[in-house]
């Protein structure tokens, strides 16, 4: 069995942001050597998500917005207990519940076994600090 | 390591169905040959998802008005950004983050290990065209 | 490829309750004697869920709320059409849909390989029952 495992570090500036981490992954697929296997690649970070979906920016924005209803950003102690403890992040660990931790991608042929549209992103909900994605490729 | 790597064509003639596909993944199962290992199932698709619950219409119906308010099918470009591209599916890529994009079942003994109401699914959020999901077996 | 397969029995008294298995599968993980892999964590059972996030108690109360605005309970036949059959956890069905089904950790030099904060908990939502977690360990 072969392996590859590299962790790929994110400094988001803003509050939240998608970014795209398709290439990344790909070019690990690559140096792994894999031709038959599976590829994980989860958020190390538990206000974090990757997510695989559409690389169109009209959609993230509809996320961000959707999110916000779901579980709306409210830093007083009221509203969520967790943001007693200091924190004003308790949205974010709701949000990443709704997007997820984790995604799973088959590797066939040596490349990522994806449909036409499929991308993966990298979704920060409370960002302003350096986080890391995990990418751990196992296969023959 | 044995692998088994099958795509599952789709085609749901109606927007939006709960098609149960564990049979066939019972039957690519025994094909791989796999008696200790792992199953990837997922859709290939952004507009669908692939989720275990339970078999049972009156739930399934459920979950399509739950999925409904949560994040309502709007092909006007008022409410989704997403619908301004000239598309009108932005809910489907929302109600697909909500049930997944893909299920991970254990192969223990030659077989799928799963709980004893554990069904898998195929969800189309999207139809009336052709789709794919993806299974992809490793293991010994 | 090594691996290793084990069933975790819950009883959980009350309806709801988030329990840390995180200790658990750490120990399962050095017994596997797995230094590069991946370990597959799910519910056996379609009214619960498998997760990680932050071990915070103000944050598992703020969930208790969160999913029962998003999917609340209500045993009557009205709100839920599952709950014609007998049944009265339909929301449960729902809850697990929101906070998934399992979770996959890359093992690496022996150990899971997360993040500072992440940590594997169980969520019951229908309990008074016995139910089961799976957690099945591969690799090298």
């Amino acid at each position: 069995m072969k392996s590859l495992t590299k962790e790929l570090w994110m400094n988001v500036p803003k509050r939240r942001a998608i970014i795209s981490i398709h290439g990344e992954v790909e070019q690990l697929v690559r140096e792994s050597g894999v031709q038959d296997g599976l590829a994980l690649i989860n958020a190390m970070h538990i206000t974090a998500s990757v997510f695989i979906n559409d690389n169109e920016s009209g959609l993230h924005q509809d996320y961000e917005e959707w999110l916000e209803e779901l579980a709306p950003f409210d830093p007083s102690p009221e509203r969520y207990q967790h943001n007693r403890t200091g924190e004003d992040n308790a949205d974010a660990h709701h949000k990443r519940q709704i997007m997820g931790r984790e995604v799973i991608v088959a590797i066939t042929g040596g490349k990522l076994h994806l449909g036409p549209w499929e991308h993966i992103f990298y979704y920060e909900f409370d960002g302003g600090r350096k986080k890391r994605v995990l990418v751990k490729i196992i296969g023959d």
